[in-house]
């Protein structure tokens, strides 16, 4: 993570829209110096890198363009460093559907989390509840699918699903515990329940996703400021 | 258009969505059977295509599996039929680029639109098209950057986002027309007014964009069926 590195990742810890951005770097073994934001009074380098939408992952390469939105980010490292542990398929179908189901989860499944959140009074989160533990019956659905037998979305080693998925482990486990329910559990989705464990304590994430403190004290900075 | 084709596409005439499938078809010079859906009562053939999201437009490519989003399927057209108009760039950063800005129509825009035909009362609506003209300003200071002085998006000719946004143009005048303002003009956006309609007439638009006794049908029965 040193200092003058080509790749400049300007991010929080507790992102893991950033946490995606942080695992591909890290399964290509690229350097990468990262550049903390403070979200409650945003920098003068974000807000002109992502005019559009102030938010981050944003990466700067070299002295390029800074590129925003953490899935275009992954797809355009994949493609840069394409040599090296390739995230999505070659096969044009298997790409097709891999995007579909990333789009899935960042426009369907994780909004879920913040809703919960929000939403007050107990009826109110249980029908959010409700629609978390179908979404991650799909996503079994869709694990088997993609998985095939073998541990992971992308097969024998992490892919593209795995990261899109697994860099929000550290928030699926602090909104189990918080909330009281089980997003992955042995009887509804034993496979899914199983990868968890295993990505887990994979190389590529277990430096990067934070810990639940970190998660806690960030849950309540997210109450007071944006309730 | 002939049945029997090694590509099928679900769709309805009226979706800028579909029609933004039928343009890059057409760019490839692919043969396609049209398969016209009832969004009033959903073929089986819809929703056993996608079963998430139970929209159009979906593409049947021979036998396999389906694929749902269209801007998944425009990427999958591209790279299937890579040699005949290569829509996105070959460069990464660029790639990077083109997918930021149809996220940004996709998920900011366009949506607009809907919001404005459900928002009740003149108040309401007079926010909401502050917020369209505001988004028209940000994509003439794209298109500025993209054409670089030519005339598409894509440079000389079609592109990515000339399909993303031209697929649209059709429902921007009618929206025109029925709120009583302007999207794109001469003050605001002359370069993308310019733009509109230079490719108003383009081939691969001109018999897939729907004609505005057919957007206004459609817009009545989207009122009577979501208000």
């Amino acid at each position: 993570m040193g200092k003058g590195s080509e790749i400049k990742l300007i991010g929080t810890a507790e992102s893991p829209y950033v946490n995606r951005v942080q695992i591909v770097l890290n399964l290509k073994s690229i350097d990468y110096e990262f550049v903390e934001e403070n979200l409650t009074c945003k920098s003068e380098l974000l807000l002109t890198s992502n005019p559009v939408y102030k938010k981050v992952p944003v990466l700067i390469h070299a002295n390029k363009p800074p590129i925003p939105e953490s899935l275009i980010i992954i797809e355009y490292l994949d493609e840069i460093y394409s040599d090296v542990h390739p995230i999505l398929p070659s096969d044009p179908l298997a790409r097709a559907d891999n995007r579909f189901w990333a789009n899935y989860m960042d426009t369907k499944f994780f909004p879920l989390f913040e809703e919960l959140r929000k939403t007050p009074g107990k009826e109110g989160k249980k029908a959010i509840v409700k629609q978390i533990i179908e979404g991650s019956q799909l996503l079994e659905e869709a694990f088997v699918k993609f998985s095939n037998g073998k541990p992971y979305f992308g097969g024998d080693d992490v892919g593209y699903l795995d990261v899109v998925l697994g860099c929000f482990l550290g928030w699926t486990k602090f909104v189990e515990k918080h909330n009281e329910f089980k997003i992955f559990d042995e009887a509804r989705t034993p496979k899914l329940l199983e990868w968890t464990n295993r990505i887990w304590s994979h190389e590529a994430l277990k430096d990067v996703i934070p810990g639940s403190e970190t998660l806690k004290n960030f849950y309540m900075i997210l109450m007071k400021y944006k309730p």
